[in-house]
């Protein structure tokens, strides 16, 4: 590479355009969307434009977002090229690429397909965003189920280059409605003469184009398959939808669910590359509205002040108790938020859960009132009592705000990931405060 | 569903064992693999015993491993329909099954297979766990470079029966060694005279059996494929991996990574089939070492019980303060452990996100310190100025901490998503209450 990086420099500084050409042509698109991704400097518009026809639609579909955004916005000038690239993505990755876009740019960059294209793109974007719609891409082979083997063969052959995928062949009837699918492997070992419908099973698995991202991924994953026909209500086939999408957008809600967790607004791609205006933004809306939230374990606070003035040893344990109900709390909520969003347990199953938690918290809490009260004994022995019965009551709360925050916010529509670790430390730290001098003023008589 | 499940359950009850088989073998695999998961009785092993042998094969593979699991402990009675069970099984569908079972179990298990069964999966097992040989599977289909298309496809026809892809057609030496891969699609569209050699380009992508599981999961998302070559130091190929097992891969690691997150020291599967004390093992670790690191915090708020005994008010805005540090180093924290995991972040970036990362902490805790400076000019106006002066202070020492703290983990070769959420809160209250008490200390000079 480093050489390679060399060469190309040489005849970037010398202007040998043509023996440019001819070298990059020589290169595999990884290797040449490398050097392309690794440039910042005009340079890369002038290699991007040097690829051939081939190698340009390649590339460019393995540059990162920003780099792609970059040259578009470079060749914007140079309309024909850029045309022609366009027109040759793939609906899928287009449609993807058009979604990052700003609606204004994205009708305009639609002005410069072909009418055939155009049909397909509007087609894609009409679905609402998140759905399978937005995922599924026409290039697919559709057959009739009274083909012979050997005529299924000659009309892949025939219609078969554009196609995504040609594991996998779909056949249909003559209103274009699905009928089953066969796979590749099947027709290889077929005999020639064999008729289609007697390989047929009439069992299938379908996705529907409305259907939300997140179910493609269920089952995709529950069912093993490389790439699953699209239908729409009347069981016409609208298009397919490969793995390899469906892996990126499994990564991306992934992604999301975990900043989440961590209290981001909006997720954030890549932190090398965000502006630091941006993180600022997609981190604070959470950050002070839980400032506010905590003004409140402040208010209680000053309620018990008598209480704390007469015994301000109390203090000393006030940040490990509320933190031990914010720490079982964040573990129940981890384990909730990622068991709803991998389908491992249903909004209906919140009270089968509780039972379990109840008990499980108890053991725990028992455990680290044992370990607290050790060092309290030392301590403060006076006030062993009041810290071990809270540890218990801190940490069942906190528990079971952690495991029902996750339904509740499904409930309400919202992403389960939404009670993050920050959330539920705040309102355990709340209920904890709370909880702690309750029982300290009841057990002391202080108020 | 409902109506299949009542006639199942009539001819049960009559033991009408031939007309349930017959009804059996005409339904498809997932609904026969839906039918036994949700029994819990004896029926379960009646049903699945009177599968035909290939419905058997595909079931099982479907079925939950606790399902597995209890099937094979009611089969082992009657070996001989076990043991075919076994030997048919997918041989990376296979080894995923022996890791999770006990040593002494999987070693009775390989006792089952026959010979070239036997070399198979013990060949598969030797490699290091999370390794990509672990994944692989040695069913595909290699032809040589001389080969015609028409050769080629009489190949496929004979020795492809068993092999898990057709898409991709694997091309090697004499002495297989990898030269290149040929995608059933050139094939398709290539005329039946052609050499193979001509469709080649030998530029191919290949994964090292030895490599950990997560680069294969990185190579799969950034190449787009649904399967790759494995192949170990010499360039032989050993097998390959197909998409829909790196997909389940990614699943768990993300899984992991998500529950290490929230303090787990153990990665749960499903919290509803998980045993009380099991839940109670892999949660009790962290939280008790947690309460023992927060003894620490306890023992810095002792060393100012003059200050707080003297200015009580101090102790309302505690609470809010160090969980302020705490969510702003969770945030920072996610952001890294999710970029790591996922590649878009080395460990030798670390140095270039600190500008930045100060840069967004200062406005970040600028911005809360105006918050929480609006309440305390009301409530307690003689502490605003150290109340606002720490929670500046706090947010930039939790962010950084967050910032480094997977970094470290990483670099100690530990899992970045150690650095949970808890763990990070932990250690922002210890450095918080430092603060907080010798910002106040300095500036009322108490001590």
């Amino acid at each position: 590479m480093e050489q390679f990086n060399r060469e190309i420099d040489e005849l970037l500084l010398y202007k040998e355009f043509k023996k440019l050409r001819h070298l990059l042509a020589e290169h595999d698109s990884f290797k040449l969307a490398k050097l392309i991704e690794d440039r910042d400097d005009d340079n890369e518009i002038i290699l991007f434009r040097l690829l051939n026809r081939a190698q340009t639609k390649e590339v460019f579909s393995l540059l990162s977002y920003d780099k792609q955004y970059k040259i578009i916005k470079k060749l914007e000038q140079k309309n024909h090229k850029f045309s022609i690239l366009l027109n040759e993505m793939d609906p899928d990755d287009r449609t993807t690429f058009f979604d990052k876009l700003p609606d204004e740019i994205t009708q305009k960059l639609i002005d410069f397909l072909s009418p055939k294209e155009q049909t397909i793109a509007i087609q894609l974007l009409n679905y609402p965003e998140d759905s399978i719609g937005r995922l599924m891409t026409p290039k697919y082979v559709a057959i009739k189920s009274e083909y012979s083997v050997e005529e299924a063969f000659s009309h892949i052959r025939k219609y078969g280059q554009d196609s995504e995928t040609l594991n996998v062949i779909y056949v249909v009837d003559e209103k274009q409605k699905f009928i089953d699918e066969v796979h590749i492997k099947e027709l290889l070992l077929a005999s020639p003469t064999q008729k289609i419908e007697e390989l047929l099973d009439y069992h299938f698995i379908a996705l529907n184009a409305m259907d939300d991202q997140e179910k493609a991924i269920r089952i995709f994953q529950d069912y093993d398959r490389v790439a699953l026909p699209v239908l729409n209500a009347d069981g016409i086939i609208l298009g397919i939808v490969s793995i390899d999408d469906i892996m990126d957008v499994a990564e991306e809600e992934s992604t999301e669910d975990f900043q989440k967790f961590g209290s981001f607004s909006e997720a954030i791609s890549n932190p090398l590359k965000e502006r630091i205006f941006n993180l600022y933004k997609k981190r604070i809306v959470w950050l002070v509205a839980l400032v506010f939230m905590n003004i409140f374990s402040g208010a209680a606070l000053a309620s018990f002040e008598t209480l704390i003035e007469s015994m301000v040893a109390l203090v000393f344990f006030l940040p490990l108790l509320i933190d031990s109900g914010g720490n079982a709390g964040s573990q129940s909520a981890t384990l909730m938020i990622r068991s709803l969003a991998i389908g491992d347990v249903k909004l209906t199953d919140w009270y089968k859960l509780i039972a379990k938690e109840i008990g499980v918290a108890l053991l725990l809490g028992g455990t680290m009132a044992l370990a607290v009260g050790l060092v309290a004994s030392f301590r403060a022995p006076e006030i062993v009592f009041v810290v071990c019965a809270t540890m218990v009551i801190v940490v069942l709360v906190g528990s079971l705000i952690g495991l029902l925050l996750p339904f509740v916010f499904t409930k309400l529509k919202l992403d389960p990931a939404t009670a993050s670790a920050p959330l539920i430390t705040s309102i355990a730290d709340i209920s904890g405060v709370i909880i702690y001098f309750s029982i300290a003023s009841w057990y002391f008589g202080i108020r």
